[in-house]
């Protein structure tokens, strides 16, 4: 009998109706023969209002209460899964994430899980029983209760796949599969088959959120085979692996957008070392997000011999950029730099594929595919798998299909 | 520093604004150098929320995964509580039952506690924190999260209270006391001072259902002096201690009244060993709640010699009526009894007083004040400190009424 770990999201759990759907599915694949731990998330819109009384008392919540509070959305859930699946004759055990042996750090509200303990779990699915795991949660060896943060619960899953050495993984979720672009903005997109963590991790680091990367990482690193795929429908989805000969026949994989993005541009930074180490260790401390780091080739200042000096600039979510701005501004103060320059209303567009790296000319193609679009190119950034380039934000959505045409990935435009 | 217990109920904390106030409490009581721990309940209408969820899932949801639904209730309130005194800076931690270290039997859904291991709380209290721990549920040794039943959060601040040796144990609740009657039905009411643990108990066995019957059995065990008083003001309310020899002075304590009550008699029972036991137990598997045994002597049926019969009535509240019918007209037909009645719309009126014990003619002097008032008895049950009549529902309060004047229980009339 093969051992099945799934995973539902908090929309596929999102009321009592979709709950009892869940429960149907599940109990198909256990009459199928299957042994089956299924990982679920609170269900949806429980963990924000449970956010929102903790704000409404306190309006920065200590992080171990703020734990204990959530990890109580999936605490439900699990126990009204298994009450469904009694109730459809199914054997099945609730467990909390501390029951199924997650074991976590102490940092509360984005543990690392620490190892799995899986005693619990391997005894009740000997017995038969279908083990129902809350994800999202764990706790510390010393009994605090932990939780993961985004994308908890697909780490749960993959960590118990992992641990268990299960047959498959399967993320359900509210999208049917990874797709070459996102539909909305591409009608001809097509659903990805196959696709390897490298770059489902590129893809998720540029917006194609169907998951956090950490969730790939961990999968990569323990060789987890994964299908994501929904919990609507049963068509097949897309399946996550080490990347095989035949996926470097193509070149690029898919394309994404990320919207919603700024630009901050330091003039005059002093070009010697540990000047731009200090600032984005300072960005970092405040918790902010600096992605695509682009730094011009110093010149000396006005041709004479001097300070060299030399330009950064960098990408952050829209949302991010009040902050940054206040950060900057004692930079620049205390003489970190020249002038800081501020860009909204741009858009990050990525190619990414394996196939890549034994085809040279990629960055080429995709430079002049976007040009003969009419699409100014501002900002370039370049990884082994993958091409980044700043747009402005009303041109994201023509870049998106250029590219997309330009390297083939469209089928017929789907109805979605 | 006087170490304090304190409980507050659902309705103490229904809403965040009801929290908001309970902090206020706790920290002002925290301010004045009080050491604290606080056990709370689920906030009002949050755990039939979870009841009527598990109950559209499955009908009989098993109580394993019951328990680990509804203590998700409490623990959200030891949460918010925690983080409400953190806005007022307020050193507090909220745990779990588990975390606070309430062990407790397998027995799903009411539980009983095995021992406390406070280490935790006491740390806690040692680092000079507000220990917030969640009522109603605890942890078997094996792991598994269970509840405690009825009345659990009464029961969780007892037993800590207990085991901590604390200095006071205060039940904050919707009522502001103990009082000689239901204000609602004798308007003369006066709230009782001090009472003793068998007075209460009596008095919870009775209806007035200030607190269950357990968790003063449990008070009374350990000696733990605890106070009933109200969340929403500050008067003081009825402390619930051992007998003192003042209290004996008080000849009936209080008087309670209980109703939607049902009658059921058994006429020609044979009177033979085994025959009643049989019967009760059969009663008792179905979960049925039977109060006020009595037994008639036996006469030989017909004045002839034969087998020898008995009658035997009792009562149960009206709504297990349905389900006690069922079970006893299979024991009719089995030959177990020959005739068998039900009488629906009676009610129950006790005095209760440990005075009792060394004052002779109280029964007496109730129902001479019964007859008096025109109220005809129809049963009569009396134990050592309390004596009970089954009247008709209609004359009920009346017969309270009569009993309060009686044994001068009253002050003036009373305005809640």
């Amino acid at each position: 009998m093969a051992l099945l770990v799934q995973k539902y999201g908090g929309t596929s759990v999102a009321n009592l109706e979709r709950i009892q759907r869940v429960a149907d599915r599940v109990a198909e694949s256990r009459r199928r023969g299957n042994r089956l731990v299924v990982v679920v998330s609170a269900m949806s819109g429980v963990t924000d209002g449970l956010l929102r009384m903790a704000r409404e008392i306190d309006r920065e919540p200590r992080e171990r209460e703020m734990d204990l509070l959530l990890a109580t959305g999936e605490q439900t859930t699990t126990a009204l899964l298994a009450m469904a699946l009694h109730a459809r004759g199914v054997d099945a055990v609730a467990l909390t994430g501390a029951q199924a042996g997650i074991v976590t750090d102490g940092t509360h509200t984005r543990a690392r899980i620490a190892n799995v303990t899986p005693s619990a779990v391997r005894a009740h699915l000997q017995a038969g029983r279908v083990v129902i795991v809350a994800g999202f949660q764990g706790q510390t060896m010393g009994g605090q209760i932990t939780t993961l943060g985004r994308g908890g619960s697909d780490l749960t899953a993959i960590a118990l796949a992992a641990v268990l050495r299960a047959a498959r993984c399967e993320i359900y979720t509210d999208v049917d599969g990874v797709y070459t672009a996102d539909p909305r903005t591409e009608p001809r997109a097509r659903k990805i088959r196959e696709i390897s963590y490298d770059e489902m991790l590129e893809l998720a680091s540029t917006g194609a959120k169907v998951m956090q990367a950490r969730s790939v990482e961990f999968a990569k690193k323990f060789g987890v085979v994964f299908e994501v795929r929904s919990s609507f429908h049963r068509t097949r989805g897309t399946m996550v692996k080490e990347e095989a000969k035949s996926m470097e026949r193509v070149v690029v994989r898919g394309v994404s957008l990320e919207k919603n993005q700024a630009k901050v541009t330091l003039a005059g930074v002093a070009d010697r070392p540990g000047v731009a180490a200090n600032m984005f260790s300072g960005i970092a401390r405040g918790g902010i997000n600096v992605d695509m780091i682009v730094q011009n080739v110093s010149l000396p200042a006005d041709g004479k011999r001097g300070k060299a000096q030399t330009d950064i600039t960098f990408t952050v979510p829209r949302d991010e950029l009040s902050k940054v701005k206040r950060y900057l501004e004692k930079f620049r103060q205390t003489g970190g730099a020249r002038q800081i320059l501020f860009q909204e209303g741009i858009a990050k567009v990525s190619v990414v594929g394996i196939g890549m790296r034994s085809h040279s000319g990629v960055a080429a193609q995709l430079f002049r595919a976007l040009a003969k679009a009419g699409v100014n190119i501002q900002m370039i950034s370049t990884s082994e798998i993958k091409i980044t380039v700043v747009v402005d934000e009303s041109a994201g959505p023509k870049a998106v299909r250029a590219a997309h045409r330009e390297f083939r990935l469209g089928g017929r435009a789907q109805k979605r």
